[in-house]
C-alpha cells in the first residue's frame, strides 16, 4: 500500500492511500481557503456522569455547495477546489474541517458544571473516488484496503497521546442525517474511552477475568453452532444477526478469533473479514433493492499502551429500518430509559439476509 | 379527583381521571374485539450487559383506521369504538394494547444469550379529550391533574410487585415516529432498572455518599445563581436549559427540593412544577410558531421499597430540532459511542426561549 502525506491550504492534513504508487507532486486542495478558528470543549454531564462536547463554530457551515458539486470528488475544476485531488488514490483520510474534536483546543472559561479542552481528532475517510459508489460494491481488494487504512490511523492516533480510544464509523443515508452520498467513513479519536465501548470493555473485562477469553469470541462460537442467524462464515472471519439485536437488521462483523484493533490483523484475517463485511453490505442492499441507510461502527481495544485480551475488534451495523416501509424510530424507551424495545425476532430478519442472494467477484 | 375503574371488552383496564363526578353507568370500549395474545421476552445482550425486550406481535398491527378516526378521541359511534368513552373525564390511562412489557408473560425458550419474561408493565396516557390540544396548551388545572396522574399511575405499578421502575414519558411529532397525534404520553413499568435511570441512580448516589443531599438539587441550585439559562423560577419549580445540554433545546423541569417521585408532591409543588412545565412547553411551541418535537421523559426513585435520599424528580425535555429548519439527527457519535456533539451553546438557545413570550393564564 503506497500512501502520501499532504497539507491543504487551509493547513489540515491529507493522506492519499494507493495500490500504485502516487506522483510525487500531487497537491492537496481545499474548499476552504483560511485556516479554521474554533476551540471545541467538554462539560461535564453531572446525572448521566459523561462528558458532552460543545462545538458552536460548526453551525458557522455557511458553505453551500452548488447541486452538482461534489466535495468528495477529486478536483477536476481548479477554480471549484474539492477535498481530493486528482491522482491514482483508492482511499483518502483527512482532517475534518469541523471537528467536535481538536488537539489544539484551549481550556474553556469555567461553568457551573466541570468543562476541559475537547482535545482529540476527527477524519474524514473517503472510501472511493467515485461518488456514486458503496462500500459493499467495492471490489474486496479496496474493501481490505479500507481495513488496513483504518489500522493505520489507528496506529497513527494512538502516537498522538491525547486519543485514549479510536471509533471508525459511517453513517450513511438520509435517514441518519447524511447530506453527502459520496461513500465516505469518519473516525473519532476521543479523549477517553466513551461510555458505550467503557460498558462494552467493562463487560468483556468481567468475562476476561470470570472464564478467561473473549467474550464476543463465546458469543461468535454459540452463534456459528446456533447457525440459524449466521450470514457469514468463512476461515477467519463471521457475520451475523446477534441473538440480541436492537435493531431488525443488525449485524455483527468480527475476526471468530479476538484481534484487539484493525492493526492487529494478519493479512489473511484481513481478507477474510472484508469478504464478511462485502457478504453483508451486498445483503442489505439487496433485500429491497435499494441503498439500506445504517450506522456502521468498528469497535477495538481502548489505547492506554496495555494489553487486551480481553477486547475483539468488531463492527456492529445497525440500519434504522423495521420493514421495506418504515423507520425504527428510538424513542422514549430507548432514548430516555437506554432499554430497547425489538417488535421483530433477529431469527426471522436473518431469515431475510439469508435468502439474498450476492455474488463476492 | 374522581375516578372511574373499567373493564375493555378485550380484557384491558382502563381508568378515568375527572374534577366532576364520573357517572357509574359509565362502559370502556375498545377498537379490538378479542383478548391479545401476546407473550413478549427478555434477551440479555452480553457485550452491552442490558437487557432488551422481544415483542413480535406488535408487528401484527394490522388495524388500520380510516383517516378521520381518532382512537384517543371519545366514542361517538358505537359502530367505530375508540379507545374512551364519552364522558366528563378530563385524562384516562388505559393498558396498552401492544406492551412491550406484559405481567402475564411466560418464560421463553432457551437461546444463546439469557432469556426471561418480559414483566412489568405499558399504558397509555391520554392528556385531553381534545385532539388538537397540546399538553402545554391545556389549562394549568389539567396539567396538575396529570401530574397527580402519573403520582397515581406510579403508587398503582408500585403494588404489583414486579415492575422495578416507572418512565412516565411523551414522544411528540413526526419527528419522533409518533403517528397518533392525539396528545398523549406513555408509562413504562420495567422489571428492571433500565440502563440511563440505572447510570443516573449511581452517579446521585456517588454524590449523596460524598456529599450529602441531591445532585440534582446542587445543580438547580448553581443554575439558579448562574440565572442566564433559567426559563422558570417558582417558589418550588425550577426549568432551565442544563449547562450540560446534549440538544440544543434541552429542557430539564424539577421541583427545586428533591422529591423522589410523582407521589411524593405536595399539592404546592405540584401546582408549581405543572407552571415550570407549561411555560417551557409554550416557550417551545412560540418559538417558531409550530408545535415542536421533543421526547419528555420524566425520572423517578426506583420501586425498591427502600427511601431515595439521593432522587429527584425531574423532567429531560429533549427536542431532536438543531435549528427552525434542521432536525439533530443521532449518529455514529451519540449512538455507537455514547458521546453527544453540541454545535450550538445552551446558552444561546436558552436566549432564544428566554425571549419568546407566554401567557400561562
Amino acid at each position: 500500500m503506497f500512501t502520501a502525506e499532504l497539507t491543504k491550504p487551509d493547513g489540515r492534513r491529507l493522506t492519499l492511500y494507493a495500490r500504485a504508487p502516487l506522483p510525487v507532486d500531487i497537491q492537496a486542495p481545499s474548499p476552504f481557503p483560511e485556516p479554521l478558528k474554533g476551540s471545541p470543549h467538554l462539560r461535564w454531564h453531572p446525572l448521566r456522569g459523561e462528558w458532552i462536547t460543545y462545538a458552536a463554530f460548526r453551525q458557522d457551515r455557511t458553505f453551500l455547495p452548488p447541486p452538482d458539486y461534489d466535495p468528495l470528488a477529486p478536483t477536476t475544476d481548479p477554480q471549484r477546489p474539492t477535498e481530493l485531488p486528482a491522482g491514482p488514490w483508492d482511499v483518502a483520510v483527512f482532517d475534518n474541517r469541523f471537528p467536535s474534536l481538536d488537539g489544539s483546543s484551549r481550556d474553556p472559561l469555567p461553568l457551573i458544571v466541570p468543562t476541559a479542552a475537547s482535545t482529540g481528532h476527527c477524519e474524514v475517510v473517503v472510501f472511493s473516488q467515485e461518488g456514486d459508489a458503496s462500500l459493499g460494491g467495492l471490489p474486496l481488494w479496496q474493501v481490505e484496503m479500507l481495513l488496513a487504512v483504518w489500522g493505520d490511523r489507528t496506529e497513527r492516533l494512538a502516537r498522538r497521546g491525547d486519543v485514549a480510544y479510536v471509533l471508525a464509523f459511517e453513517n450513511r443515508g438520509v435517514e441518519m442525517g447524511v447530506s453527502i452520498h459520496h461513500p465516505h467513513g469518519q473516525i473519532y479519536g476521543y479523549p477517553i474511552v466513551p461510555p458505550v465501548p467503557a460498558r462494552m470493555q467493562e463487560m468483556q473485562l468481567r468475562h476476561h477475568e470470570s472464564h478467561g477469553g473473549s467474550l464476543l469470541a463465546s458469543h461468535i462460537d454459540a452463534e456459528l453452532k446456533d447457525a440459524q442467524r449466521v450470514l457469514y462464515q468463512g476461515p477467519h472471519a463471521a457475520a451475523f444477526v446477534p441473538a440480541c439485536a436492537r435493531y431488525p437488521y443488525e449485524v455483527w462483523v468480527a475476526p471468530i478469533e479476538p484481534v484487539p484493533g484493525f492493526a492487529a490483523l494478519t493479512s489473511g484475517r484481513r481478507a477474510d473479514l472484508a469478504r464478511a463485511l462485502k457478504t453483508v453490505l451486498l445483503k442489505m442492499d439487496g433485500l429491497w433493492q435499494r441503498p439500506m441507510p445504517y450506522l456502521m461502527a468498528w469497535y477495538q481495544a481502548p489505547l492506554d499502551g496495555r494489553p487486551h485480551p480481553e477486547a475483539h475488534l468488531h463492527a456492529q451495523i445497525t440500519p434504522p429500518c423495521r420493514t421495506r416501509d418504515k423507520l425504527k424510530y428510538l424513542a422514549g424507551t430507548e432514548l430516555a430509559a437506554g432499554f430497547f424495545a425489538m417488535d421483530a425476532l433477529p431469527e426471522a430478519k436473518a431469515r431475510e439476509l439469508q435468502d439474498v442472494p450476492i455474488s463476492l467477484e
